[in-house]
């Protein structure tokens, strides 16, 4: 019999990807990037040209579809993999990133009629014109006592599904009345390859309050009348966990693209989430990071518990079987960049290249040379604000302890430790709230490109760190997705938990933490944790203060 | 009748200059830089070689007599005035720079027995290797409920006279005995030129503890029980305030640099105390700051004060009829020039480039652009700790409310910004202890090449700001007390006042608080008060711990 293969599709901000796995092994055979034509709108509307207004930021559905085109067919004349031997297709999406389509799943924006109106394009994740709407949700929510804000950490974000629909609602109710849905671009996409609505669990567990349910209809009907009915009018109460088939492909998608039409597509998935078994994580007590820009951290465990200042918790959210957890730091590798291109004088340029090396193997290296606390600097790891344990987009960074001998290395090292004790402090949140962590796993960006920084990770958390094998963990955690729901036809994976053991690898090499670091850590970490409560925790404004200060004043430069 | 002319020698750490001032005017005819061939001497011994250990500091006092012989010449020579028409020389010093020397007053590093022991040479004021001393000085002084340490802010500095000649009769008792006298730098160029010792009020009162007489033998002996007669023996209770006449040139100098013997010669002078009224400051309320790599704070008044964390109250120590008090910033164009060297990116030296400057002139110009509190951005400038008003080595710089979009400009202004908070809190402490100050004045390098600086400065403090006009503030000051003390001869000025309504002048252009900026610092400056005070005054222990880690951390590295 031949070598059967499943195709993860990960759609991501700026481009889609294929990626061709053997189901056998978990080989990555070959791979296809497709940038969208039309990126993150957010300046104006294609075709109308229609400007829009700042924080909004859309996507054209076609090129979601553009992507399917282009990278199959790649994938698969790349490998000279025959279009039969593909037995399933998995997909994962950023989210929440939503559109309003019609009766016959065709977005509103491909009509005519709507096609100037920006509230029927996709509102992509980082959409952040919603904010009124989430100040609104927020408020009524704890007026009313709804206790899902505490599944969330006490606040539903912006990005999130209901502020996006209401903000439809409020401003575009014509846009409003003509959907027939309201749906993840993650579950249209799967409407679009197999002709069926199943919406996935993930996303409406972690981005549109759903636990099993979504929040009453009186709830709905406190932020504005005509939202009483937005889950029976525009959503759909079933609800599908990862792994299950949504359906076979439709023969006009198929012939295009070179695969067989029935072809098993799985019930859509979140980026990140689907990373999880393919970094080979498949039970409790292991939290796995995808580590890039910024940090997000996941973790499963047998018992629902609300953590402080999760982003949420949803009952097969990860895993089936499991409560699945989210926790996320706002910026890692976006701080390490700002710090590059802001904070790097010419000098280390210069002497980087004596070394024979660029500026950031430069500050890696001197900054390894550097003893755990010798620069006596610290931070506060808040450049993009604090989204675990705080939920605070106002706090800001902070550094303490220069000195007129500081080096660059020495500050460089600085921010590293201290996403790192940001890590630290979400993972002791956790084990304190009764979900424990024993083990860390990694993918992502970052840990193949920056040793240090791993280790200081495994150094201030005093635990392993396993980094998965893969460098699109996420894709191939779709197309695990996709062998699952393919089931028999992929050689009979019955969960995902056999899917991983014989298709997700982690690397040989683990990060083992270093115990006389790991000692200084924690007096260092209970300088970082005093700053934390300090700022974080209001007990000193400054941060506050100061952004309010920054905003009154920006206000009055643009009047 | 011909013009008169007095002479300033002022002594700074790394060379002496000669300025050749017109009585009459003041007028500024020549002057005349000579580096100190030993310079900073902290690696070994001229002559014998022998090594120094960390944080010492000396110097060789023959480099002293040469910048006589050399400048002295050469401004006479280049201004073509007559040596007979020179009148009047007054001179100023680092202190304390203290040396020990025989009974014919030559320095005992001059003698062959005693070139190779260190303690033989001069102490540089920053020699710090007497810490122990220091701190034993302050132990027992608090032991004993001096009432002397309120005078100093709480503390004796490692810095001054009598830890410094304590460590000699520790380390070197052959040494403290061989001495005839232990003597100010400024009082030995003085008694080298006219062959008198008039000990400086200025130096003996914020330096050696004396305030109309010195310690108790009692607190001496409780140091050392030879320490107990330092004063009789190797000192002098005999203190002259600045302008007083010490004696005429010597007719061996006289003759070697062509002036004529017997020419008035000051009683020495300390370098910042002598700025004042040659910053037309001669009363009190006026604040004079020499802003420089640091900035050192002077204001007189009629009334004896205790403030919290001054460096020093003395009467007569900087005006004839009143009490001077001195405060200081220990890092203020040291951090601009640590930012610079260390934070400014390549990119920022190419767009200044572009726009036809330099780094300098673009961190000002976007600086400038921004509106006080825009940046969001807000520091503590203690990255070469506190001297006032906290009195505290160990404390170190901290950044607050850095995100992702922080410019270098940014954070240069805020750096800038932070310094002028440090004056603004010392003028503020002054106020509350009852020493009025209206109105600043601005000496030093700082003040001529950043006009944003200055601004802020007025707009933080709220407070009119003029600067000296002369780019020599110092050295014109030692020749102006030349004037005073060579009375008739010089058209008679019979005190500081007249000297310096003649012979001072302040720049046409000063700098006025914009009230808008004013108001809007004033939000900003409670925020830097309250963390001030939270890091300052041990409310938050964050920078002495992250101090101790990394000195146990390099200790042990070391070790």
């Amino acid at each position: 019999m031949a070598r059967k293969y499943v195709i993860g599709l990960d759609y991501g901000t700026e481009s889609g990807r294929a990626l061709l796995v053997a189901v056998d092994n978990g080989e990555e055979v070959a791979t296809a990037v497709q940038s969208y034509p039309d990126g993150v709108i957010d300046v104006k509307l294609p075709g109308s040209g229609k400007r829009l207004e700042p924080d909004w930021a859309l996507q054209n559905p076609r090129d979601y579809l553009y992507v399917v085109d282009q990278t199959i067919p790649k994938v698969l004349k790349e490998s000279g993999v025959r279009g039969e031997d593909v037995v399933g297709i998995g997909t994962d999406f950023t989210s929440c990133t939503m559109l309003p389509i019609d009766r016959n799943g065709t977005p509103l924006c491909m009509k005519p009629e709507f096609a100037d109106n920006p509230h029927a394009w996709v509102k992509l994740w980082k959409h952040h014109a919603a904010q009124p709407e989430a100040d609104l949700i927020n408020e009524v929510a704890r007026k009313r006592g709804e206790d899902f804000l505490a599944r969330y950490g006490g606040k539903i974000s912006s990005e999130w599904f209901f502020p996006k629909a209401l903000q439809i609602l409020n401003e575009a109710p014509e846009i409003y009345d003509a959907a027939d849905r309201l749906l993840e671009a993650g579950d249209w996409i799967v409407l679009q390859l197999c002709g069926v609505e199943k919406r996935n669990a993930c996303a409406a567990g972690y981005k549109a309050i759903w636990d099993e349910g979504y929040p009453s209809k009186e709830f709905f009907k406190a932020l504005h009348p005509r939202f009483e009915n937005v889950v029976a009018e525009k959503l759909s109460e079933e609800i599908y966990p990862n792994g299950v088939k949504a359906g076979g492909l439709l023969p006009e998608i198929a012939n295009r693209v070179g695969i067989r039409p029935g072809t098993a597509v799985a019930v859509g998935g979140v980026d990140a989430h689907v990373a999880v078994p393919a970094a080979t994580v498949t039970t409790g007590g292991k939290m796995v990071m995808i580590m890039g820009t910024s940090i997000c951290h996941m973790v499963c465990g047998k018992t629902k518990k609300v953590v402080d200042g999760q982003c949420g918790v949803v009952k097969e959210g990860i895993l089936p079987g499991y409560y699945g957890f989210e926790a996320g730091q706002t910026a890692v590798g976006d701080i390490f960049a700002w710090f590059v291109e802001n904070c790097v004088p010419a000098w280390v340029a210069d002497d980087a290249k004596k070394e024979g090396t660029d500026v950031h193997g430069y500050l890696s290296k001197h900054a390894a040379d550097l003893e755990v606390g010798e620069s006596g600097v610290l931070c506060l790891d808040w450049w993009n604000g604090n989204r675990s344990i705080l939920v605070n987009a106002d706090l800001t960074g902070l550094m303490v302890g220069m000195t007129l001998t500081t080096t660059p290395a020495e500050m460089y090292r600085a921010i590293v430790e201290s996403t790192a004790f940001g890590t630290n402090k979400i993972i002791k949140q956790f084990q304190e709230s009764g979900v424990p962590i024993e083990e860390l796993y990694a993918c992502g960006g970052l840990p193949g490109k920056n040793p240090l920084l791993m280790q200081i990770f495994a150094d201030v958390t005093n635990r392993k760190i396993k980094v998965s094998a893969s460098d699109q963990t996420v894709a191939l955690g779709a197309a695990m997705w996709g062998a699952v729901a393919a089931g028999a036809a992929a050689g009979g994976y019955d969960d995902i938990t056999h899917a991983a053991a014989k298709m997700a690898r982690v690397r040989d090499e683990s990060f083992v933490p270093n115990a006389k670091n790991n000692a200084m850590y924690q007096k260092l970490f209970a300088e970082y944790e005093r700053l934390h409560d300090l700022f974080g925790r209001g007990v000193d404004p400054v941060m506050r203060n100061l952004k309010q200060i920054k905003l009154s004043v920006r206000g009055e430069r643009i009047a």
